[in-house]
This record gives C-alpha cells, structure tokens and sequence, in this order.
C-alpha cells in the first residue's frame, strides 16, 4: 500500500496559513524525492533480475499452439505405471489437479490423469530458477501441462495420490492448454463424498447436482465420474459378449418412424422435409419384424426417446436402451432365463473386472456391494400375485396393488432383501391389464399374461413378455387396447407372412449403472442427461 | 366350372314355339337328375374317405397357438449341424422354402433356418397317410413347420440345399405358424444373382429394390440379407475390439440438441414439449467435450440423422456412425494410424470369420473380392495434391478440382487401383476451405487442414481431422464460418476449461458394409432404410 503523492491539509475556516503551506510544499518536495529514488532503485532492480541468466531458460513456459508442428515420437507415460518406473525419467501430459508453492524454494503439483494422480515437486536448484518456480506456482488448476522429471520412491505414502508409492521430480514443465476463465467449481470439491452423515462442513462444500450438470464436462473429470462411465462402457461390452456366445447378432433399426407408434402419447414429433416423422419409443416393432425376417436371435443396443413429461430421479426424455429378441421353441421362460443368465453375467462381469472403478465410486457414493443370488438355487422369481402378497402381508392394502406404485416397489424391494437376502429378483405373470397390446396372454388365466419385470434394490430395470406372433389374436388385443391396426399395417403385415413364437425384453442401461451403484440420480450415469428441462450441455 | 341349372333360350322375336319349350324343360329334368346322382356319388365318396382311419393321426396338421402351454425341453436342432447327425431322429423349427409333391406318393419340401437349407421328403407308407401328404404338400411357402424325422445320407449331393449330404425322411410335420395372403414375392426369386450378363428371363424375374423394401421383412429373409446383416454384425464387434484393446472407451451421446448444431441447413426440428429440440447430425460435439472431460480416447455407435433431400444410391437420412475422438500426444497422424488399423482390423476380421458369408452374397452380388494393402509398405496415403494431380494426368481439367465430385472420387478410385492395385487408400491433407469450422488449420500453410478422408472403391467411407482445442481460435473460425459462437456455448466453453490436442474420425458403418460386398445400394446394408421419400416400414 503506497501512500498518496500529495496531502491535502483539511480545509479551515480561515484558510491555511502561509508558514503552513510553505511546510507543505517542502515535505511534499522532499517525498516527491524520496519516491524517485525508490522508483529508480526497483528498476535497477528490475533490470539486474532480468539481465540475470535464466537457467531454466526453454524448461519451463507455454508451448505454442500444437498444430501438429512435428512428430518426435518420444514415448509418453502413463501415471497409473509409474510405481514401476523409480529411478526412470519419464515424459508425460497430465492435468493439474492442484498447485501449490512452499516458500520460494519449492512448488508440489498434483498431476491427474483420468483415476490416477501422482505428486510431482520442482526443486529450486542448478537447473531449476526462481523464475520457473514462481512460473509453476501460478499455473490455475485443470491446465494441462507436459512434465518431464525423474521418478524417485517416496519416503512415506502421499495419500493425496492414487500413487502414494512414487513422485516425480520435475526437470521439465510446459502449459500444452490453459484455462481462459474461472471454474465453476473444482474437481476436488466436486469428488467429495456424498453422505449424509458427513460433517456440515463437509456438505455445504458439495457441489449441487444443476451446478454439475450445467458445468458437466468439468463435472466428468472427477475420478467418480471416470470410474461411473469406464463401467457404463462394461456393462455394454458384458451385454454383447455373453448374447454373441448365445447366437445373437447386433442389429440398428431406425429411430425414425412414419407413425407414433406403441403409444401415441409419448412420442416427439419431428418435421421431416414436407410431412412429419416420430421418434421410436423403443425398438419394439423393429426387433420383432426382425424375428419375423429370420434373425432369430437379435439385440439392439440405442436411444430410446419418451416424450413424458416426468421429472423424477429415474426418468430422462432420452436413455439407451439394451434390447433383445429371441424366437421361442416350446416357452417363454427360454427369453426370461437368457436376459437373468446375461444380466448376471453383467453383474459378475462388473464386480470381477471393475473392482478399483467400483471402490472409487462407493468413495463418493457409499453402498453395500450389490447383491444377487450365485447359487445353484437361482434368481428369485415370484408371480405377480405373491408379490402382492408379500406386500398385503406387510400391511398395503390389496386394493392399492393392482399395479406397483414406485413406493410400493421400493418397499417390495425392502422386504425381498430382508427375507431373502438379494438385491435382485423378477415378477412374473403380470395382468393382461398392465402390459402393452403386443403381450401374450396367460393359456390358462386370460387376465394374466406372459410377461416380466427384473429388479434391482426395489427399482425396475427390465420389461419384457412373450409377444403376440399370431396376427388376428394381435388385431383384436390392439383394437381392445384403442389402437388402430390400420395404423401400424407394416408392423402388422410381418406376422401374415409366418412369423415364429418369440419374446424379448429391454433394459434402461443408466438405470442399470444408477442401481448397482446406488447413485441416487439417473442422471449421474448419463454423460449428457437429457430431461424434460435440459437440452444442453 | 359348372353348367347353369336353367337355360334360358335366346329371346326371338315372336317368341319360341311350344314344341321347343317342352324340349328344353325335358332336357333340364334329365340334366337335373345326373347331376343330383353324381352329387350322392361324390358325397358318398367323401363319407368313405372320412371314415377310412387316417394312420397319421396326430403326426401332422396345425398346432395350437404357441402361449407357452407346456415345457418339455426336447432338444431342437439346427440345419447346419445336420451332416453330423446321419442316422439320428431330430426334431427341428424352419422355414418351408419350398414344397412340391411327386404323384401321390411323395412330397419334397426344402427346409430352411437363416443361411441353412436341407431337403425333407415325405414318403407314403405304414404310418404316412394318404391325408398327411395332401396335407404337406398344402403348405404354403414361407410356413413355419416343426418337423421330426431321421437323418439320411444322401447318394448324390442334393443342389438345391446349403446341407447336401443328407435329408431328412419326416415322421411328423406340424404348422407352427401359416401365412395369412399372399407373398409379394417369393425368397426365392429375392435371392437371384444381379448380374448384368445374366439371361433375359433371369433378368424378368428379379425383384425391383423398392418392392423388396416395401416388403422388407421378406427380403431379409433371403440366404443374401441374412448373410448381409451377419457381416454388419460383424462390423460392429471388429470395430469394438480393436479400439477396446487400444484403450478407449464407449460412450453414448445424446441426440436431441438444444441448438441446430455444426450446419443448420441439415439438421431435423424436433417438437420438444412447449419449445424446440434438434436431431444430432453427428456425435462430433459431444465426443470432442468428452475429450475435454479427460476420457482420452472414445467411441460411439449410433445414429446420425442429415435433413437432406439427397436422393442417391449412397445417402440416407438416418445411417449408423462409428465415431472415435482420442488426445494427441504430438501430431494428428497418430490418430490417422488408429483409424486405418482400426479399418485394416475389420477387413482381414471379415475375410477370416465370415468366408461363408461373403460367398453367400457373392452369389447374388458378383464382385472381386476387397483388396487393402496388408504389407509392411502400408496403406496408400496421397495428399489432397497429389489426388489431384493423378486425375489431372488423366485428363481432368484442374479448375473443375476445387472439390471432388462424386463422379471424379470413382475416377480416382480406379486409377488408383489400376496403379496400386489397392481398393482402400486415404487422402490427407484437405484444403481448408472444404472442411468445417472445427478444423486444425495446417501449421504452415492456412489453405490446407489436419484432415483426411478415408476411400473403399472410389467412395468416402470416412471423414476425419485433429480439431482446434484452443478457445480463441476456434472462434475466430466459426465466424469466419458463419457460426455465431454464443449459439455454441457449451461446447465453446468446454475448451476453455482445458483441452488437449485430439482428432478423430467419423464412419458411416452401412458404406463400409456397402462398399466391401459391392451392394451398389446403400439400403440394401441397412434394417429398414430412411429416405427422403422413405419412413416405413
């Protein structure tokens, strides 16, 4: 803090007197003085600093604009390796996670690369000048640097690391990309754990859920969000291997529709050139004509679009749908063991093979390890009707249960696990009255159909029947259910030129991921989630 | 057809005489009486016949609709596997393909599942009935039957089957499920060669690409679609594994925008509850911010929908995109060298695990099989230059060089392969001016880009580039574009948070399929085509 050039003695009734002003104007001569020597003696200063040799001259600084300029082929590493490399000196692009300077003689930097960091130190010394270090205590956090340094075993474990066991000693620091802002918030506070028996401290430091979601590209970068989608990319891959080994194939059938199909209601209207076009609700009606045309054995792996205005914690107006469909020699049990076989080899997959990304994420969002029965006992499967039971049996009123109400799933959920000890089970057996128009009815009990939900912790993940192949039987159900066959003629047309008995099922895949690990929010598994409210990032 | 019961004379103009009359109604009593006579002999035919015990009895006819009324888990097996099984009795699900009957004695059906075909003969005797051949040969084409019989070698390979060595001698043949109308046309004729040498009459009876795609479900019912799809199945799963073992991940992006993004022009509007939504033209967005989100390296496969009027053999409004986006390390090329493993991993993926296949469709699809460079020399890579130097050579004028033309790319693709004898090649280095706004200039020149596109046969399969990861440049581009950089927002402000240098690539996975098979048509390699003048079924 400076003080002022000139003092301004307060203003007197009479006026300053002359021996005053004349005190004045040679104090203020004499700082005047004063704060020209000073000046003079910061530039000479100034001037020794910058005519002194920077040693560190081309080690450090902002690298020009990488527009593929050359191509040295030097090795760069990964940190998740570097445990194995004390004693090498290695080259790497990274994240700053946090900079922080100690005195003038010293900066640690937390580097990141995706779930990994590594404590990197640079050294005032020889090769090391004061410039460069007060370069590298400034760069803000989230720039993205190229360091090259020497790996040296620490003495003690860094816990601010998920490589505790070494550090780099930094020769060389380069900005490859800065941040031209602030953030929004940081990564750190953004990995913070979620649980509600945390200090109030800790929780006012949350970063709310919008506040992720309108900044989401910052919101991915956290280690949870790394794990949470390396394991979304698992389940797929899981998905597709066990129904490959099956005889299945992949298949992509069109998003874009001539008619609302399905159900009218929920379906986006799209201008297509001079008339209009739906978005498909599910690949419902092109899977099945799929089995009509011999495939035999398909799924699909896509987005699905509902245009509900529902704005809940497992709802989304876009999600992916994991669907297939089978042809049926004798029973519709055939489809409902091969979706429980592939989900529990999802489940078995998940915990076998993405046991750090897991534990990174219970980190963040504390859960027991989901749970399913591995036995030969089997998945638990009850009718709809013992359900009800179950629930009537705890005390919900039976004429509340002709449908499940989230609630009433939920605390199903509570009581299965109780008694039964699995966080996952299926209800067979649904009414006729709850299912589509395409669902196979009951051969014994009209009321009943051949149909299947699959849950995980009391939520619903999968939805799935024996479908209708006998066109008559499928016109009278649509015409009973208000559609208009007529309407969907193609659709129908594929069971009037043979079509075998098939089922099938489709699987919400963020609901998947959400449950098995109990992320609370749907909208946390999705990479961009799309609701009735947001349409962007 | 049957005489009238009364005849009526011819009126004359006075009327005819008496004696006529009484001739006429005498001759109509003694026509009366033969026919009453032989109406009681053919009833009492009848009545014989029924009452005759039919000794096949319950070995033949229709079953009831499949609703999963019983469960015997009796093995089912497949055509393919049936040279294995001389001597056995097996009972299998299929298609009748065809079925003709020799006099009275004999009914030939074939037999077909997916790829597979094998002859089944039906042979009178103690417990095959007169009425259970009459019964079989009945059976329209495209039927569904289950059939049980022995498997018999065969003393000469039988043409007309895919499993030559054996049939099957059928005990028992029900209907699984029949046809209700005509077929438009049948398989058979759907599976023709297209070969323009081939006769006139071969020629007649082809089916025209547009009825078989109002019919779609029977087309793809042919040996040719289901070995076509198998292979797309392929595509995908070759595409997966190769960038699964180079470290990336899937992701899924969605494809309902808040802003018409990349070029407005084509892009669908989506009613989107009270506003506006618009359809993904491509992930490129949503891939380029996950890299800013620290994934490293990506992939998506989905759809991507273009809003133009392009009515071509090569465009649709909805195709498959496999799209990858990954950091670089130094230069663009890395991502370049990914891209063309990844391709050259499909190819050999498909020549080694699906000869059949390919056989299949070049029955009906004559084409020299798809060369690539496999040797250490590598892939062909011109520049954008060089490309247009070799047509000028031949004769093309350079000002008509600015761009290729759709005719000019064929041009080069066989030039080239006349000169290299390669049918896939890449061509880098593309002028600035053809490429879009998110396009790395060239460090040397400003006219040219860090672009490339891929080629099979003379067509652009793949289109890809090291993008700008720097905020202010890529601005000063989208102006220079035309782009209003706040419409972008988000995904402008997803580099200003830090983002390394990435490129990729994007491919339209139903030109690979088309241009490997030499379809010639690009909705022949796709489900249910999407059009301009096309949305069903």
């Amino acid at each position: 803090m400076s003080e002022p050039t000139e003092q301004i003695p307060p203003a007197e009734d009479k006026g300053p007197s002359k021996s005053a002003l004349k005190k004045a104007a040679k104090e203020a001569e004499k700082k005047k003085k004063a704060e020209e020597r000073a000046a003079k003696l910061a530039e000479e200063a100034k001037k020794r600093e910058e005519s002194e040799v920077d040693v560190a001259a081309g080690l450090y600084g902002p690298l020009p604009l990488n527009q593929s300029q050359s191509r040295p082929k030097r090795e760069r590493v990964q940190i998740s390796t570097l445990s194995s490399r004390a004693g090498q000196n290695v080259l790497l692009r990274a994240r700053v996670h946090t900079s922080r300077a100690q005195g003038n003689k010293m900066v640690f930097l937390n580097l990141r690369q995706r779930t990994d960091s590594v404590q990197a130190l640079i050294l005032a010394g020889e090769k090391v000048s004061k410039q460069m270090l007060k370069w590298a205590a400034s760069l803000a956090d989230e720039s993205i640097v190229l360091v090259e340094g020497s790996v040296v075993q620490t003495t003690e474990p860094i816990k601010s690391a998920s490589v505790p066991d070494v550090e780099i000693h930094v020769s060389q620091i380069h900005l490859i990309s800065g941040l031209d802002g602030r953030l929004p918030f940081t990564v750190e506070d953004a990995n913070r754990p979620e649980n509600d028996n945390d200090s109030a401290e800790v929780q006012t430091k949350r970063v709310l859920l919008d506040t992720r979601l309108n900044n989401r590209v910052i919101d991915l970068r956290t280690q949870t969000s790394q794990a949470v989608f390396r394991l979304q990319s698992g389940i797929g891959d899981l998905f597709r291997e066990y129904l490959s080994q099956h005889g299945f194939i992949e298949i992509h059938s069109p998003k874009l529709q001539g008619a609302a199909t399905e159900s009218g209601a929920s379906v986006f209207k799209v201008n297509y050139f001079k008339g209009d076009a739906f978005l498909a609700q599910s690949p419902q009606l092109a899977k099945q004509m799929a089995i009509a045309a011999d495939f035999e054995r398909v799924y699909e792996i896509g987005p699905v679009f509902r245009a509900e205005d529902s704005n809940t914690h497992r709802h989304m107006t876009e999600f992916i749908g994991l669907d297939l469909e089978m042809s049926i020699e004798e029973h519709y049990h055939e489809v409902m063991e091969m979706l429980d076989g592939m989900l529990k080899n999802i489940f078995k997959g998940l915990r076998d093979r993405y046991k750090k990304e897991i534990e990174v994420v219970q980190q963040q969002f504390p859960a027991d390890d989901f749970k399913w029965r591995e036995g030969p006992e089997g998945t638990l499967v009850l009718t709809f009707h013992q359900a009800v039971d179950i629930l009537v049996e705890d005390g919900v009123p039976r004429e509340d249960l002709d449908d499940f109400s989230t609630e009433n799933e939920k605390r199903l959920g509570r009581l299965i696990k109780a008694k039964y000890d699995t966080d996952y089970y299926i209800i067979d057996k649904f009414p006729m009255a709850l299912r589509p128009f395409y669902t196979m009815p009951d051969p014994n009990d009209p009321t009943l159909s051949n149909s299947y939900d699959f849950f995980m912790r009391g939520e619903e993940i999968l939805s799935g029947a024996q479908r209708i192949h006998d066109p008559q039987l499928l016109c009278e159900k649509m015409r009973s259910k208000g559609v208009n066959p007529d309407s969907m003629k193609p659709y129908v047309d594929a069971f009037r030129m043979g079509c075998p008995p098939h089922g099938g099922g489709g699987i919400g895949l963020e609901r998947v991921l959400m449950l098995f690990l109990k992320l609370n929010n749907i909208r946390r598994a999705s990479l961009f989630p799309r609701d009735p409210k947001r349409l962007e990032p």
